[in-house]
């Protein structure tokens, strides 16, 4: 990237439209629609007071004091923490402890904010403050759609995604696994889907986390297309790091992290806590669990690079008690998530939460009510980064086609609800309300007239006609109008312009890279 | 009703439990569970900032002023409003005009909250605060279920659904015309439904408002029960009146409001919008024509009696610019019922909104999407009186015995959400934490064995299990899952006891009044 795109990029990433790269793109392929990510006018919610807060930072210190973290099957993280005053080092047990205070200490140099760059400057994104990210369902190995039901995911499923991504007003990244290609060695897979990103979509993305070495391989990719010096000082990746809950990270994770750091890339470190099951039953207790993970994992990404953008992560749900199955939507992870996003702003730190969560095999009314039960309280309690925003079904085994097109349809009403309320001289439309008076109607008033385009939200997946249109046209469900949508998506899909010379040099990295070593299949 | 009683409707209905009552009632019906309202622990969400209201209060004033509001076809209204200072009354048009500020001196009479006392004193509601009462859907002229599709609504759909709302432990209320039973007579209809709700419900319940006779009749019936006295000294139902939006209280609505206030039972004074056509297209308008309206009604109920408790109603919607179809489950109805909380507080008035609102013709999808885009702000808004809250499809003109089963088990979620974050010991569970530690589980430790019971919500109708499992017992989505449920709850129905002297008093009331005048279908 030259100097003027790089001060392009800056501009844009705070949610800019138009310019030069829209321009082209919309030569290419005029229909697309792009919505820059949310800048929050309404307030976040908040569910704990400050005694509550404190209460539970209060608690955290003494759990990271007392029992301590493991940092597993991975040497140099131990190696990192015995420089460090306050942390006592258990290398038998690789279990590190920390003396109160020391990490919040540490956390001093992670970013409040910072940039995303993607390929196209006009789809960079700012992660923290009042923004909210949207980026699509990650890990799936099945996919389904109500033509071929549900299998196991290809690698021409992963580029559908990325595709129908791409072409969402309302995802503003890119995703990182959006579903497991599962048709490609474990050993190789992740070098198609960096491709895909860069090569069927502008927006930004993920990298892959797998492999300290895969993690490499998605700088390398990344630096072809960004160049080199770009990558070193730009954050141009977002990784998803879990916590092996309880309390415990492990030398895969752990791996990815450090690579990241070191190359100044963000990564989101996440407990993936399953309540009853990887915490406590109760939701405070899960709050200070998670505290604890964020903290030292976050912690830990500073001794590699102090100033290494991390997002504080959350994803919660419970187990149930009486099945010991996961469960989606209910009121406890709503809870845990309200207060997690609580948690992150007193450390400055950007949040990840939420998503199009729920426990259904199929796209039905459960797995809608348990989206909007997840996504309405995630976009409420003011995440930043919203990890599976769309396509999520059957606690996250699935990747679903047809959801994914609804999930968006909701992610967009989610836009015109976070600017809350205009109450600007036309939104106040007192001429209007004097003009029609008692009894009369407001479609013809002049009022009505002139903010008929942009009234209200549109949804592209709903029916509101009535029954006897909808009993005539088959009664089609939900799920049935979404599977033709995403079906005209993918005929009309037109890929964004990509720089000839950087695609082949992908292409030959890859090719490189496959022929290197043998296929691996776990 | 006797003092004894009396004196435990005043302590239980503040959402206590137990009690002979519930002792009578468990030996008659072992299995039914019962939840007392909502207490929320949380603040309400708040999306107008206070120069906002100002604006907002403001601006109705100035249309109050201005333009004024219609109240038609009953002469006795603009009489009370001649007698007011301050008041202009036009009786050529209808209307009056109101100087700014009388309105709210007005309405300084109306309670804060109230009682609404149930037949059964552990059922009684209390209304305004933090309370938060479920009542079920309202209105609707079809119902439908899987077996027999969509279908003028009967009496006997109506007793039905009486009998459901009976057994949900998350709804409060039996609610009014849950359906239209349109096998019965126009002019009659209502002594059936107010007879279904005193016969096959103890919960509290609504009056007719569609003729001031009918509203007569429904004190009358309520007088049987609780006696004449206590019905002249407390509110035993509150009824619906809607405002004929925009800006216009009609004669039938005035007639019904009059009578109730007279006898001092609570009304919901609740403008009935459809943004686009009922109000200008802007939130802020709709909402300064929203507070137009609920204060002329409610100010009028006062005038008739002093002290007469009133609900401040809102219901929103748009209707689509595209189509001209009502749409429900969107963002700027939400921001309407936020901002109309808001100004209810300012004017210490109950709260009435929300409920699962939906435009699907089926249970899929859409309708659970749109269903928990209105309960969620709702409940999070501070609702105190959710009508509609289940059952409620196609935008209102179907009863769904399907839908109300799985929107209850939505409410039922709600309970636990509203009760906020325990910070008890118990609930910080440090125990556990250091019990477990790094890499352990949490299922067999002695925090989740403690609590293992009341761990987390248990929902009745979705299925968390397997792929496998669910594709073996047939595929089932909740739809299909919800009919089952119905059907069980019905064949295990069990009313609750009412004293038999006063059913058959009830009875013979029903059949003189019916035998007083000939039917009327329309």
């Amino acid at each position: 990237m030259d100097g003027q795109v790089e001060e392009q990029a800056k501009r844009r990433a705070r949610g800019g439209s138009g310019g030069a790269g829209a321009r082209r793109a919309a030569r290419q392929n005029p229909t697309l629609v792009q919505m820059p990510a949310i800048e929050r006018s309404l307030p976040p919610y908040e569910v704990l007071d400050e005694a509550g807060l404190d209460l539970i930072e209060r608690n955290a210190e003494a759990i990271l004091d007392e029992v301590g973290i493991g940092f597993k099957d991975y040497p140099r993280a131990l190696d990192l923490w015995e420089q460090q005053p306050g942390a006592r080092v258990d290398r038998e047990a690789e279990r590190v402890r920390f003396e109160p205070g020391m990490l919040r200490e540490i956390l001093k140099s992670t970013p409040q904010d910072y940039t995303q760059h993607a390929r196209n400057p006009e789809r960079s994104v700012h992660i923290g403050g009042k923004t909210t990210v949207f980026a699509p369902v990650y890990g799936p190995p099945f996919v389904s759609c109500l033509d071929k039901g549900r299998r196991y995911a290809t690698i021409e499923d992963f580029n559908n995604f990325v595709k129908l991504s791409y072409m969402s007003p309302y995802l503003h990244h890119s995703g990182g696994t959006i579903c497991e290609p599962c048709d490609i060695a474990v050993n190789k897979r992740h070098l198609d889907m960096i491709y895909a990103h860069l090569r069927y979509s502008d927006k930004p993305f993920m990298g892959s986390v797998t492999a300290p070495e895969r993690a490499e391989d998605s700088i390398k990719m990344a630096k072809i297309v960004f160049g080199d010096e770009f990558v070193e000082n730009n954050a141009v990746m977002t990784s998803l790091i879990n916590c092996n809950s309880p309390m415990t990270l492990d030398g895969t994770m752990l791996g990815a992290l450090d690579v990241y750091a070191q190359h100044n890339q963000a990564c989101i470190v996440s407990p993936f806590i399953l309540a009853g099951a990887m915490s406590p039953t109760t939701v405070t207790a899960t709050l200070t669990q998670v505290l604890c993970e964020v903290l030292a994992g976050s912690a830990f990404a500073q001794l590699v690079r102090p100033g290494a953008p991390v997002i504080f992560g959350t994803f919660a749900a419970n187990i149930s008690m009486q099945t010991g199955a996961p469960t989606f939507g209910t009121p406890e992870p709503a809870l845990v998530l309200y207060g997690a996003a609580q948690l992150a702003r007193r450390y400055n730190m950007p949040f990840r939460s939420g998503g199009a969560l729920c426990g259904s095999k199929s796209v039905d009314a459960q797995a809608a009510y348990e989206t909007n039960a997840t996504i309405i309280p995630a976009v409420m309690a003011g995440v930043n980064f919203m990890l599976h925003s769309a396509g999520w079904l059957e606690g996250g085994l699935v990747a679903s086609y047809e959801k994914f097109i609804l999930d968006c349809d909701q992610l967009g009403m989610m836009h015109t609800f976070a600017k809350g309320i205009d109450l600007s001289e036309n939104a106040q439309g007192m001429d209007a309300i004097r003009e029609v008076g008692p009894g009369g109607h407001f479609l013809g008033c002049a009022h009505t007239q002139a903010n008929f385009k942009s009234a209200f939200y549109q949804s592209t997946t709903t029916d509101n006609g009535s029954f006897e249109q909808w009993e005539m046209e088959g009664k089609r469900d939900s799920a049935q109008r979404a599977n033709a949508i995403w079906k005209h998506q993918l005929e009309t899909y037109v890929a964004p312009p990509l720089d000839e010379d950087k695609d082949a040099a992908l292409q030959a990295y890859m090719a490189e890279r496959k022929a290197s070593e043998a296929d691996a299949f776990s």
